[in-house]
């Protein structure tokens, strides 16, 4: 068992690691998708090609695409991939699979859209299955996001579908955040329209050759303009954000978003630009936190499996608590004196 | 400041908490809407309440209800309500709203349900913004169900949205989870659909009066029968989900929605329902060990605040990961040294 809580770079699978960045930081490709799926299978190999790609990370800007379904994202990422390539910039995507919270697997939409970039090494669209414990998939697409970052590219898209709470935390973590909307759309739709709208730095809205579209785009411009008078916790007074109108399928309005886009990494990156990526620091830096403590309870008593996915080695407290006998509060707290306690005493040099 | 891990009782707030609970108990609505509001915003009362609740919880039926925007979820709660009400037995709700992922707020639709049943003491529906850090809304869903539970509700319906990881975790960690979808639904929601159906207890298409309703039954029959072959991990051989069709907007298959449902409870409660059960109180016990990491690290360094909603006490690690001097991991593992070292250094009796 590694000892974490040392500081150690050896990690598990450093050398493999180190082999895999190397490769993939000369411009392999298949390299480069080997550390994506170590990434979001949380290998030992994966921490240290994230260990290694950290201090090369930093430069691209990450590009958050959320909107509620059947707005048009995935047709936006691809006119925005278009129109970078024409520009011959460099664009990868990180597309948050919807279609399944268990057993992941891309949408075929992805597919057929990385057919058209497959000769194209200034294109490269990863699917990441939305799975795991609450929290891994934003760790997960983060990191993602960071490697495609240390090995070059200028962009780096991520596209949820946003109407979960992780979904949306994903997108509104990047540096800037687009949020797709579109005309005409049913009540709950409106609903999570207007949550969205909080996390936007730039608003879109899609299929601008319907009815309405110009009038939904005045719409959002006047809430906007009522909403964004006070500073939302944890950012500095926010900037209202543009509202734009497009035709992804037709690609109208896409170099205009793309302008848009730009403008907001040159006076985005002032004090609103450093607030985004400390959150994204923390946010790293609280996944690790949050799986060493898995690592640790799951080390107590290593015998007990609850099962393949969940966390053991707690198993006794756990069914007191789904008898009713312990609440959830005094079982973690034995726990965590126990693997507190665990960890003092055997430890050699406290 | 409390010491977690000592798995004392006496926790802040337990006075009023006491209080409050045996309101609660002996009926009083007011009580009840006031245990929510802490349990939502995760107050030290709600702890105090949540440990005096707990022994009292277990008894409710916890039935999940989720699907993507726009099958109608709502309605189908609402059909419920009526039915449950018809035969007397008391019904709660907790409603996760996805209106927004800051600052919440209750949807209309949830608003005008509420007026319906403002003078029958046997329904309470409460809204839940889906807000805080990650796994916070499955924490708190699950706490308010429990506190529903523990007054004596019969059965608690957990509606969510069916599009994002957590809400599907918080639906499917009921005992039993219905999947709602409608007839006729664009490329984004069909793939959306797929991933539900890996966690449905019963199936129903909803808008039963539309065309295509019971061809999208038998379709769906026909795919649950294929991928339900092999065991899901973490869950015994899973039985295949019943598949329904009703009209929610009518009333036509409530009954036998909700007769299903009950089966379920009886069947259900087997392994699969020891199953669920386990699950839920692991989803517990680890959201209070997340909490009580996040308490410590926010007390390590306690004055360098990142934010309101953030934690802090190590901001200089932040600083560094996001200047790209220092990775993640490096970081996390030197704070969990620090948080531990702290730890043992002070101890009285280590």
């Amino acid at each position: 068992m590694p000892t974490p809580g040392r500081g150690s770079s050896a990690t598990p699978g450093s050398a493999g690691a180190d082999a895999l960045c190397e490769a993939a930081l000369a411009g392999d490709r298949r390299a480069l998708a080997r550390l994506l799926t170590a990434v979001e299978n949380r290998t030992p190999l994966a921490e240290a090609a994230l260990r290694r790609l950290h201090p090369l990370a930093g430069r691209a800007q990450l590009v958050g695409v959320t909107g509620p379904p059947g707005a048009g994202k995935s047709t936006l990422v691809a006119a925005l991939i278009a129109e970078l390539r024409r520009a011959g910039r460099p664009v990868a995507v990180v597309a948050v699979d919807p279609s399944s919270p268990i057993t992941g697997g891309a949408v075929l939409g992805d597919r057929v859209r990385m057919q058209a970039y497959a000769s194209d090494d200034g294109v490269f669209i990863r699917s990441m299955a939305s799975r795991g414990h609450s929290g891994g998939l934003a760790s997960a697409t983060t990191a993602a996001a960071s490697v495609f970052d240390a090995v070059g590219f200028d962009v780096v898209l991520i596209e949820t579908v946003g109407t979960g709470q992780s979904e949306v935390e994903v997108a509104a973590a990047a540096d800037t955040t687009v949020v797709v909307e579109a005309p005409e759309m049913g009540d709950e739709i409106q609903a999570i329209k207007a949550g969205l709208l909080e996390v936007a730095d730039i608003v879109v809205v899609n299929k601008g050759d319907r009815a309405g579209a110009h009038r939904t785009a005045a719409q959002l411009h006047a809430m906007l303009a009522d909403s964004r008078g006070e500073t939302r916790p944890g950012r500095p007074a926010p900037k209202r954000p543009e509202v734009l109108v497009a035709t992804a399928a037709t690609g109208e309005g896409v170099a205009e978003l793309l302008a848009s886009i730009d403008r907001h990494r040159t006076t985005g990156h002032g004090a609103d630009g450093e607030s985004a990526r400390l959150h994204r620091a923390e946010a790293q830096v609280w996944s690790v936190l949050v799986d060493r403590l898995h690592d640790r309870v799951r080390a107590l008593e290593g015998a007990e499996e609850l099962d393949g996915d969940g966390w053991s080695g707690a198993g006794e407290w756990l069914r007191s608590v789904a008898a009713h006998e312990t609440d959830p509060y005094s079982a973690a707290d034995a726990i965590l004196e126990q693997l507190i306690g665990r960890r003092v005493a055997p430890g050699p040099n406290e």
